[in-house]
């Protein structure tokens, strides 16, 4: 069994609830992790849609130290652990390497732009040399349109040679399925598990023989999403592809965040959901309304949702 | 005496020196930052210069503990305190201000992208308030091609009116002349202290009312762009600009964070100096070996410094 059988093909970068001192709120975090895993949706805790760079490396241990502590399943987490900071992305992957986390996400240092490919292994060669764990299995994070520092086909190959097993898969949000066909490609057949960015890429990914998606949206349609991933074979395959489409696209228009967020308070029937940190703001009462209505529209619900 | 007047005209990003283990070295820290006191220029520690977001919070809390410490004047300080995380720019916020810090010099949270000004103000502002302290002086801090968030005129306007005093100034790494010179107007003539982000427009920053500049090159050629600052309005101040901008020209075609610290290194005869965290790497042998003989073609030297 290959990583990616134990840990599924879809996972989500589960969204933060704060509360009302906008502190984490591992409660509900762990209620809204245990209805994604009850829906097939693997815990890509601290991703992008997480706000993840708006938590402190503290912060994020604490969290990942409750959910463990709630019963949620490491092996079915894959942690964010990629920080700006050197010492702050070791600790965070050995904190996630000792809870058992299946794997770890892992950013790219994102303040500097333009550096080279050198800088950027050496932070990752440094990073696995530190954790110095047998058990570590990191997916790159290639983000630009966010992080504005990309991870390359020359950086993963070189990455890929050095620390086979270890350096396991990417996540490519680049939105550019070119460059995920290219990963696909040159790398998935070496054992390298290629995730699609979105949903949107899902069909094609695994058409293509990549491992699946880790996508924003799994956070609110999870089971559709995770029922394409398991079926994808059978006829009708088009069809549920264009349905998860159709229910991204009500998103569109919207932070994607607060959006999610609103989606969660409203379908849970949680209000204390909607609060996001800074640099973000909740979408206003029009905005939810209108968001809402555009879900309700097309039939679209969460259930078994329970927010609080 | 307002704060300009106290701290200086003239701002170095103090660049970090490591050890062989990639730790901030605070003794070589220590040492450089009374060099620069030595030739009247200020401790702008934290800055995008020295690397401020390739260490953690504790480490810069750390740092500026030892600063202290060593008998540095934090009334000649303007440590980086903006982080990604709330929490981060709080806590290091709070100890810049309790260690007596003159300012704080400020990045927006720069990890999400097309951020609204809603969402930017909501950040300065939670962090106003919960370090709760009127010595609180805040730098804001604009540098759109590595933070890729800008800091805007309304933005700006909008903290002024709500914070005037606490919102004392701003660092402007645009680039953009006609962004200093409206900030400049506008803002300057309230007590907003307008520093250029690179001396090459310390004397026109000046000529139109500003406070200074706060300079990677300040790192290595402080005393001649102190001078200008203070002699600006005298004779030849043209001919000392032109000098400036000669020296700081030798440093182009390198990157400059491991350039400042290669010259750090010759000069100072202290090869520990040239060590970078990743996602930098140091210059190659065949690069610092160039750079140092175009600083020396230009009679350039660094009298005084001693790296170890």
């Amino acid at each position: 069994m290959n990583q990616t059988d134990r840990i599924g093909r879809v996972l989500s970068p589960v969204v933060t609830p704060f509360n009302d001192k906008l502190e984490p709120d591992a409660g509900r975090l762990a209620n809204h992790c245990r209805w994604l895993l009850a829906n097939d949706v693997g815990l890509a805790v601290f991703g992008t849609n997480s706000e993840a760079n708006s938590l402190s490396t503290g912060e994020k241990i604490g969290l990942l130290g409750a959910l463990v502590d709630a019963g949620l399943p490491p092996e079915r987490m894959m942690p964010g652990t990629g920080c700006c900071a050197l010492p702050d992305s070791v600790e965070l992957t050995r904190a996630a390497v000792g809870f058992g986390c299946m794997g770890v996400l892992m950013l790219p240092p994102f303040y500097y732009k333009n550096v080279s490919d050198d800088g950027l292994y050496r932070n990752y060669a440094e990073i696995i040399e530190r954790v110095g764990d047998d058990r570590l299995r990191i997916y790159l994070y290639h983000i630009p349109p966010v992080a504005q520092v990309p991870v390359s086909l020359t950086l993963i190959e070189r990455l890929l040679k050095d620390y086979p097993g270890i350096v396991a898969g990417i996540k490519d949000s680049s939105g550019d399925w070119n460059n995920t066909r290219a990963m696909l490609e040159q790398f998935q057949p070496h054992g390298f598990d290629v995730f699609a960015g979105s949903e949107t890429f899902l069909l094609d990914t695994v058409r293509h023989g990549g491992a699946g998606c880790i996508s924003a949206t799994a956070n609110v349609n999870p089971a559709a999403i995770a029922d394409l991933a398991r079926t994808w074979r059978d006829e009708g395959a088009d069809e549920k592809q264009a349905a998860l489409n159709a229910v991204r696209g009500a998103f569109e228009g919207y932070v994607m965040i607060p959006g999610l967020k609103a989606a969660i308070a409203h379908f849970g029937g949680d209000e204390d959901w909607i609060r996001v940190r800074p640099p973000l703001v909740s979408l206003t009462p029009a905005q939810r309304q209108q968001l809402i209505a555009g879900l309700e529209d097309k039939g679209f619900d969460m259930p078994g949702l329970q927010g609080a």
